[in-house]
């Protein structure tokens, strides 16, 4: 459970980058339909702007917690307003990520509901359109992932009155925004079948995850309240163990969690083959024989129940599951120990320590 | 055939806006095969980016040449390096947009070449991968594309050195990038099936076409060379009704285009039963037996060639072509005239009168 007062903090801040994200959504999405007009397609527009903002409801909220975090360490108010702007900005460019990944992925629940996608699918074939609902369902997903990706730009444009902070902050995101790309375009290969070792998945994190997640987020915080590269320097030195501690933990919670809890079907990362690092362990640590049964139910190209149950044996008894647990606490050890370099307020100190707790255990 | 001096001036803006394009691509592209290293995935990064490197060659340039002359009407220097930045920023947007576009259109052809996700479809199916080779295409090209949405945010950020007219040339993309969704928004429900009157055909031309391809481009120019809203609006007086003219243009190619020509499948646009003004337009004009037929070949999922013939020989007999042609004209002559309202310098008065004929004729 999270320990008081980060709990409250975190909450408030929740609360306060939703009533952004909500305000922003309804006045480009009535923007919108001035533009779409009251057509056939005009009319369905209020339904689509509908389901994006359930879909923005979501989350944890982590990157606007990280980027929140960051400005206050480098000495910014807690209560100002741009950098809500700055996190919910972060949550919209989230929101175009999982939509188009959930396309890439071909998955078909998010959050307990159906994805972007799959609403399009389901909404085509029951309204006896022509052609390909599956196409359909895609075409509008891609349109309106990119639409947030557009939005996150706006409000990122909102969060500073700054010009030399915003255009600091706008080359960071763009790194950013090619780090994910990067980890994405790994990942899409090592599903598809390219070859990948405990090295490449490591990479993968790095990009996808924890540049993604924690290290960037923490700097943007810190840019927009004008921190000098020290302290950057330090808020990586945190966020890189605890980025890879996020993953794994994710890693763990993908093959064994609860569909109640994570919102997606069970063990949906080893019905994908997805190379994660917890993947990648059990078949370097595997036997001869391991490794084959391993290999064998991971190209099954829909693994059922039974080869779901014989994948997370073979990950338990490799040892990979252990190893993994062992690895996130040390992770997330170093990190917290390394907060100790970085010159915080108490408070500051505390809600980092807090974060990473939260971040690596997730039980919710 | 284009007339000199324009031919000229254009295609060195051609080469100018080549140059920018690959010297940013070689270096972005470096950046990432570090950041994707040498394992398999990582390997194959080279041939990615020559793949791109190549589809980002084609074109018209339309979108830079309008900037171009946007700003060489405000004022700016025809020799500014920055101006082909922004028009170089244009490209990759559009880029951006047609990759996705095909994905959304499931286009198997652009520019005489395999679209972007149909070479990775063929690359996942002749590499022997994991999965469907279908959803491995969409998902690189998904990736590719915005890639190409993030080099357009940094090109554009590299356009000038003026903070406060940066600041309103990302106000106008951001306005320009929501009209680009809206008119994708009605065309993917167009083709759905979603009814469409020639009034709906116009409204998606609007946004998807005129905007996007005539008028932001002249705006952004000329807000990058400090235009005033006077000269913007006489911009917007000459573009609306060429970028309608350009669009019609596109529609009669599009159905009766040479395919060595238009570099795209013949009558592509009638296949997918796109909802083109031309077509809308023969929908209103058909006598009741005409629209039976109409209504027959364009229900066929996948219309054969005696299909598309009857499909010609409709657009043709209820005078949708006659009247198509007629509108062209009217609306390009009207572009030009507008012309005489805006203080120009010859030489840019000239130049956009050139384009106004280039961009509704194009006969190559």
């Amino acid at each position: 459970m999270l320990e008081e007062p980060f709990a409250s903090t975190l909450s408030g801040l929740r609360l306060r980058t939703a009533e952004v994200i909500n305000n922003f959504v309804l006045e480009r999405g009535a923007r919108i339909h001035d533009m779409v007009g009251d057509g056939d397609a005009g009319s369905l527009w209020p339904k689509v702007i509908a389901n994006l903002e359930d879909f923005l409801q979501g989350g944890k909220r982590l990157r606007a917690a990280f980027c929140h975090w960051g400005w206050c360490g480098a000495g910014g108010a807690p209560e100002d307003d741009g950098i809500v702007r700055a996190g919910a900005a972060l949550e919209l460019l989230h929101a175009f990520a999982l939509i188009h990944d959930d396309i890439m992925d071909g998955s078909q629940i998010r959050r307990g509901s159906p994805t972007m996608h799959r609403s399009y699918v389901d909404l085509h074939a029951s309204s006896g359109c022509r052609g390909s609902s599956d196409e359909f369902g895609v075409a509008v997903a891609i349109l309106l992932g990119d639409l947030c990706l557009g939005w996150f730009h706006e409000l990122l444009d909102e969060a500073t009155e700054s010009r030399s902070r915003a255009a600091f902050a706008r080359r960071l995101m763009a790194e950013m925004f090619t780090e994910l790309f990067a980890g994405q375009y790994l990942d899409v290969l090592a599903q598809a079948g390219w070859s990948c070792s405990v090295h490449e998945a490591r990479r993968i994190v790095l990009y996808k995850t924890t540049k993604y997640t924690v290290e960037r987020p923490l700097h943007l915080g810190g840019i927009l309240a004008g921190a000098g590269p020290a302290l950057l320097r330090g808020y990586s030195a945190y966020a890189l163990p605890l980025g890879e501690a996020f993953q794994l933990r994710d890693d763990l919670l993908g093959a064994f969690g609860d569909p109640a809890l994570t919102g997606k079907p069970a063990a949906d990362d080893l019905r994908l083959g997805k190379a994660t690092v917890l993947l990648c362990l059990a078949q370097e640590r595997a036997s001869a024989a391991q490794a084959k049964e391993l290999q064998d139910l991971l190209r099954c190209p829909n693994v059922d129940d039974a080869g779901i149950q014989g994948l997370r044996r073979l990950l338990t008894e490799t040892g990979a599951v252990a190893a993994t647990e062992e690895r996130i606490g040390e992770l997330t050890r170093t990190a917290k120990q390394r907060l100790n370099d970085i010159p915080l307020t108490p408070s500051v100190h505390d809600a980092l320590l807090s974060l990473a707790s939260y971040a690596s255990h997730r039980d919710r």
